[in-house]
């Protein structure tokens, strides 16, 4: 969850890992709250135990200070996840 | 949201439309929760407005009757939260 990378110099890509559906679900609603928070929305991928992440700023069709911004909170997010 | 597809004779796919994001992520949750209840995860995406569905039977390969059987109860799901 620690390894996001920009893909074609137009977004930003992870992948976190998780135990089971149940808890890659939960990741994914605390990311939801971060995203409905900083009104700022990645395409989220979820399945069994893996949630993927896509972000870029939609108003400039690239990425941002927020991309990184929000990217550093769900790093965290998935840390506090783990505890 | 009542189109469900078969693709490459392996899997089914649909999306379901949303007016925002909180709207498509309580419809995750709604899937998430019956996936637990069914034992049958299928792999989701959400973004803004939309939630897409992709599912088949891992322990086939392809496809069986719990797909469409799940994939009818997100229909009724879906028209639920519509309501």
């Amino acid at each position: 969850g620690d390894a996001w990378e920009v893909v074609d110099d137009h977004h930003l890509e992870a992948s976190y890992e998780f135990p089971d559906f149940e808890t890659a679900l939960a990741f994914t609603n605390d990311v939801g709250e971060l995203a409905e928070a900083e009104w700022h929305h990645p395409d989220i991928s979820l399945s069994w135990g893996e949630v993927g992440i896509e972000m870029w700023s939609h108003e400039v069709g690239g990425l941002t200070r927020a991309d990184f911004v929000m990217a550093a909170r769900m790093d965290r997010l998935y840390a506090a996840d783990g505890e």
